[in-house]
């Protein structure tokens, strides 16, 4: 079950040997957890040797560090050019925002999924790091929520509070969506932009 | 992190030595990940001796299938309860759902991350019914919609996408709600039944 339906690797690095490893950790994360798997174990999935694994990666906290980072920055800047390119109406960023949030976690749910589930398992730096990460991109979807409130576009009570129900739904697109099922993508991020605009009270 | 600011226990099953062996095995898993606990650390956490243990779980296995049954039992019974007293129009159910999906998973964040997590680690038939328990109570939800849908009180493009939503949006409240924080359980419940009003398009 857990690799069968998903099986694409995290966001290529660019380095084929990088990502061969990468995909492996992902994989092994993904149905073990990070407890629950070694680094050797990891170095046999991906068929590289002790020697080639340590050249990239001097210990499993590093792969977990390093995979997480990369969902993040990845959704980070495919948010941030969506945004940009949308416009300055506070609902066009919103929904751009959406769109390319639940673009994200349905292209990468295995990786989605390790970064839900995972944080917990990070050292101190790497996780206040990453926990930075995860604020940054909160606080795009929350500027455009406090936007829209303030110009009377949205009526809402707690932008900040609706802005993050607004993250945690799409968040969950990565839980249930398969390529392939009955509908397309695009069909379910047009659909979330729907809900979220209607979370917010969009005047339209 | 990861167990200080929510370290109370699951639903409790009654008898004490079961609910301390349940709460250890909770804590663990919530930790590590059940592939990265071993029965024994549980038997260590919780104090008894391995022949207590094996009186109650004769596997590790056996004890994950618990807590999660309980947890969703504990839900399901909670959601029941709750719709069947909140009267008979489509947007009252779909409200008092709401709340009741909404505190469950505030009031059992550790609870909730361990259904949301370890699915994977079920085997082939506890997994088959651990989903069957998920699709009924999603059921409640998708009823709600569905006959609001039918009655003209909601304005819905695909009533199911609609409903998974809802259920998303809520129990991703387990994943920030703290007590104590800067809202309260009430609040938060009441802001999560208007968002999913505003999801279905509901014309009050």
């Amino acid at each position: 079950l857990a690799s069968s339906a998903h099986d694409h690797g995290p966001p290529s690095s660019g380095e084929p040997g990088r990502d061969v490893i990468l995909a492996a950790a992902q994989q092994c994360f993904f149905q073990y957890g990070y407890h629950g798997t070694s680094i050797r174990r990891i170095a046999e999935v991906a068929g590289v040797t002790s020697a080639a694994m340590y050249y990239y990666y001097e210990s499993k906290q590093h792969l977990l560090t390093d995979l997480l980072d990369r969902f993040m920055t990845f959704a980070l800047r495919r948010t941030r050019e969506a945004v940009e390119k949308a416009g300055p109406t506070p609902a066009a960023r919103l929904a751009a925002a959406v769109s390319s949030h639940v673009a994200t976690h349905a292209e990468f749910g295995p990786g989605s999924f390790i970064v839900n589930s995972e944080i917990r398992s990070l050292d101190e730096a790497n996780r206040h790091r990453h926990i930075e990460q995860r604020d940054q991109l909160q606080r795009i979807f929350d500027a455009a929520v406090v936007d829209g409130a303030r110009a009377g576009d949205f009526v809402v009570d707690d932008p900040a509070d609706a802005s993050r129900a607004i993250v945690t739904m799409c968040t969950g697109v990565a839980g249930w969506y398969r390529p392939g099922g009955k509908s397309s993508q695009e069909q379910v991020c047009g659909r979330y932009v729907r809900y979220a605009l209607a979370i917010v009270g969009s005047a339209r």
